[in-house]
């Protein structure tokens, strides 16, 4: 147990660390990984040490570990691998996060970060518990809530699509959906998320893209075409979609997982000019331009939240920062439902 | 010669009227087409005959004689081929419209066409000749009009790319643009086009597409990025502009002549991700749907027109509707500059 009356005492425990070893083609595998044992260096001014709690697996950790500038710099060799984080201040040299706070942020796949306080944000839990603040409450609901209402702008009686309906993302956007008063139509790999997305989710309808038409299941449950597209996973679902706009539709560009591990240059939908028959409009968006807007936004879904008109689905892997590469692994497969979480049950100091 | 007096006498010529034969497959080839004489008949109360004078050659003629129902239907078998025209009223039964009125309107390629007043837009002349009402004050005007400043919303200083850059839209929509203060770079195929963008229409720039690598061209020639992109092509000139977005990009869906004659399935980019990395919008449009704003736009136009600082540009091929065919060839191969007119030295009656 570490005192934590003594701040400059030398650091008790070691920290344990992911780090990427080599840079993937396609699919990360195990020896692209490899774990150290380093100690937790004190803090500097500003600085906090913080025992992480909770990893956010999120499908765009494939592209920052590929060696391609873009929204972020890559990972680096040798280096943590880059995650969100929720955890506790075990050390603090920042005022304003004194040891205890619970906080979130870019912890890194590790037992222990310091960071920069300033990079650092205190969780409110009386929101909704720690964990649900990378899931719900965190990037993952807030992509969903600003990429829904604020890229695809639908209005009550639309019809709604949303790719990947039952992961992270997909399946927070198609409950504000519902909440908006949209028709929600669910895309999701098999039948057990597709009874998921309907029957826990309350969505309106499901396709298994694993064993259906795509292109003719949304064109016989969208009748008058799609008026949102809400897009997480890119390829031959996106196609699918832009064979079935509405007029003015908005297609919301969030992701596009089946791209991921492309070893090949992998072709775009072959219907683009659909955007010129309907008139339709798609955007892409980063959560990250909204940040202003995310004390009014995390408010709002607290609330969905705490009435039970929400749910904040979660798949938690419990374990040490070993289990990262395979719970990786897990996401591509699509194995998780809802929010994918490592939370370490060994930096409880 | 008519005799404009007597309405209700037959019409004294015979009509020639290029058909659709049959539907195309790929380029369409002279097979696809037959020409026929009819008589002309006599208006119905309400119609005008008119004698057609210019023909409107255009890419989306493509599209129409698919067996696709698209923002218009096909164009039926048997059926005269759909064009857009000018040409004088010769009988009428509308009293809007009395004989001697230039008007454009959906005239088809035939020497005389017969159509109710409602449909015909009477032709003003003193903002420029008849002909210029085929193009930079016609719907391919209004086409780059709308195109760059509804959906592209350039601002002075903007980085603005256009395809097809020597062609009927993308000539009007570069010196539109460099009008508007931007920094304007045009991709068009051989060399003596890429003079005819810089050196007579102005544009800052110009990539050869035929002889160069697009992604790296634009690459060095906009060291911040693309702002506006206004595609009148797709396919692999798109996927170089998605390359260089800069930061919230507008990527303008005007059309996409290099598919139109496609007989495979033809990818689209394969980096559309780069929506969601630059945060950036790809928005198609038709100009049908900003009809209400024409009469602003056209005065526009014509003003830029009347003091040198828009040129419209013609290519203009004489004959009779049996060139029809091989000026549609000569589009898809880009033999014209500008907009390709078909005009009629034959129906002046």
């Amino acid at each position: 147990v570490i005192d934590l009356q003594d701040q400059h005492a030398d650091f008790p425990q070691p920290n344990r660390i992911l780090k990427l070893a080599r840079r993937p083609v396609g699919v990360p595998v195990m020896t692209d990984w490899k774990i150290l044992e380093e100690p937790v260096r004190a803090p500097m001014p500003g600085e906090c040490v913080v025992a992480v709690d909770h990893i956010s697996i999120d499908p765009a950790m494939r592209g920052w570990i590929d060696d391609v500038s873009s929204y972020l710099p890559p990972v680096r060799l040798d280096q943590v691998m880059r995650a969100l984080g929720v955890g506790r201040v075990v050390r603090s040299r920042d005022d304003r996060l004194p040891v205890g706070t619970v906080v979130q942020g870019l912890l890194g796949v590790q037992r222990f970060a310091v960071v920069n306080g300033r990079w650092l944000n205190s969780v409110d839990e009386s929101l909704g518990s720690a964990r649900s603040h990378l899931g719900v409450l965190g990037q993952t609901g807030l992509t969903a809530y600003f990429g829904l209402f604020s890229v695809g702008r639908p209005v009550a009686g639309d019809t709604v699509v949303v790719s990947a309906a039952a992961g992270a993302v997909g399946s927070i956007v198609g409950q504000l959906a519902r909440l908006a008063g949209c028709r929600v139509i669910g895309v999701a790999g098999g039948p057990e998320k597709c009874r998921f997305v309907r029957e826990e989710l309350g969505f309106d309808e499901a396709v298994d893209y694993k064993s259906e038409n795509v292109t003719e299941a949304l064109s016989g449950l969208c009748p008058t075409g799609i008026d949102v597209y809400f897009d997480n996973v890119g390829g031959l679902i996106l196609e699918a979609a832009l064979a079935n706009l509405a007029l003015h539709a908005r297609v919301v560009i969030c992701g596009a997982i089946s791209q991921y591990n492309a070893t090949i240059v992998s072709p775009g939908p072959s219907n683009l000019w659909q955007l010129l028959v309907k008139r339709a409009t798609m955007q892409g968006f980063l959560v990250i331009d909204h940040t202003d807007d995310f004390p009014r936004a995390r408010a709002k879904l607290s609330e969905w939240l705490s009435r039970g008109a929400l749910l904040g689905p979660e798949t938690v892997v419990q374990g040490d920062v070993d289990q990262f590469p395979e719970a990786l692994l897990g996401l591509f497969r699509g194995d998780n439902v809802g929010k994918l979480v490592l939370s370490l049950d060994v930096s409880s100091t």
